[in-house]
């Protein structure tokens, strides 16, 4: 974990594929930690409020990109990547998509890989218009991955294939998500497999198409909750070269254990995938402090836990 | 279609139940109709273009705005809602976005109601977020009604049936999407019914606590594509309260004789039911004009044709 932040890929090979730059980035820091960036209104710290921090005041968005990228600064050389979440900034009209640009950039500049959470999904022509947003060199809003929900259909997941190929960029497409109710559709019996591994399974050749040279792993992800881990090996199973994002990891009460059961022997330790801590990393207890000082430090420690925790769960 | 507009509902019934409010407009109006606000950036007419219209020039948004506003401006009167398309603003940013807010403020003064087509889906803390984006009083962003994706569950869905009920808005649920790959999922056996289906009967008993005391429609409503008549007709008779929304009418091919193929007889004709058209009426061929006058010439026949045509089709 104290090791200085080195970029083991170089930004040509990164902008050709997205699977290697992220896997030899979490290979080099030795933990499979994506820092969630949930920025809830009304648990923004004292340090960083400004006025009511109400969604319709004008001053609330930056106080968040003030506090987001004080996080960031916290977070680099620590963690490979970082997932904004895009409902939140939505929250805040926008001002709050203003802000996401200014938090994303800065995210980048510190070398970190941005995934963006905005589950989207439309009919092709919007679709289009979606990956032309989040994920090509012109995009207002460039993210180095999108994560994407998969109920509209194949054609509707192709021009995401498309850019994502052209730029360099990776997908997360749900499969199987962390909440206690995903089992009403995901779980529903398709012939002998559930609706999660029929998705998965009509997925895998597209993954297959889309790995990368150096590391094996595809830049087409799932999303698979920590929260259920036996789903993980099936899907496993079917998608073996597939990198996991595994939301569900400490707040949604999945251990660093079960977060890692769909990972796979690498060269060091466990991989295959990338799990997201939000909560506990940008509001530790300790965190509502009004010194600068003292906020760091608990900010420090909550990255430094997850780290840590996750890294050794990857250690075989 | 040529009655002047007249608002049959006051704007505190509107605010207490979107079914009621939307079948009353359509019934006065005497057409289905949804005009789908989809700006193309490369086929906004001559008469609006400002530069270049790429993605990133600054004047891009305000001119996808001013022309946007002109076809409320001939819409109104004509149609009970628009469905903006939030795809192509944020294709823009942040500027796309504020440009949406005011395009969809503009429609509601001229006494449309606002259907905001993002197929948004996430859990729990999320979806609140998305709630208090676009279906509160203080939203920055306020919508009428949202377009949501099922794939994550019903515990996903859940705060946007609170946050509906309690601010009197709106929610279309994908069912069946009109696209050629819906069937790649959707059509899925799940037992003897397909998933589409599966999911409509999931939804029902949220639909019915939904229902409105004027009308008897529901404030839940579904998606169900024009170009599948047949699934629309089994889905109506799993969910006899729900009003469909119906894309896929014109540009994708559905006739207007499939589209209302969902609808039931209502005291004025076939009702249950708005069809969306986008391409057709923002786009006409006779609209590439720089004469003002001619523009709107061709927007105002582009919007009659189909008010007609769907008004025709649910005479009987």
């Amino acid at each position: 974990m104290g090791l200085p932040y080195k970029l083991e890929t170089s930004p040509e090979i990164f902008m050709q594929h997205f699977g290697d730059a992220l896997i030899e980035r979490v290979r080099a820091l030795g933990t499979p930690l994506c820092v969630g960036l949930d920025p809830y209104l009304d648990r923004i710290p004292p340090l960083f409020r400004d006025g009511d921090m109400s969604p319709g005041n004008p001053l609330t968005a930056p106080a968040v990109e003030a506090f987001l990228k004080a996080v960031l600064d916290r977070a680099a050389g620590k963690t490979a990547v970082v997932k904004p979440q895009i409902a939140f900034f939505e929250r805040m009209g926008w001002r709050g998509l203003r802000a996401l640009e200014e938090v994303c950039s800065h995210a980048r500049k510190l070398g970190m890989l941005v995934l963006l959470d905005a589950k989207r999904g439309d009919i092709g022509s919007t679709a289009d218009a979606y990956a032309g947003a989040y994920l090509t060199d012109d995009a207002p809003l460039p993210a180095d991955a999108l994560t994407l929900n998969p109920y509209l259909g194949m054609d509707t997941l192709e021009p995401f294939f498309t850019t994502a190929k052209a730029h360099g960029r990776g997908l997360f497409i749900l499969v199987k998500t962390s909440n206690p109710g995903s089992g009403d559709f995901q779980d529903l019996k398709i012939g002998n497999r559930s609706l999660a591994e029929t998705v998965a399974d009509t997925l895998n050749s597209q993954a297959e198409a889309l790995t990368g040279g150096v590391t094996g792993w595809s830049s087409l992800g799932v999303v698979v909750g920590a929260t259920y881990p036996g789903e993980a090996e099936r899907i496993r199973q079917i998608m073996p070269r597939t990198i996991f994002l595994v939301p569900g990891y400490g707040a949604q009460g999945g251990s660093a254990a079960a977060a890692v059961n769909g990972f796979v022997k690498g060269p060091n330790g466990l991989e295959g995938g990338i799990v997201s801590s939000s909560r506990g990393i940008l509001f530790p207890a300790s965190g509502d402090t009004a010194s600068a000082v003292d906020w760091e430090k608990a900010i420090d420690a909550a990255i430094d836990q997850a780290a840590t925790e996750l890294g050794e769960a990857v250690s075989v």
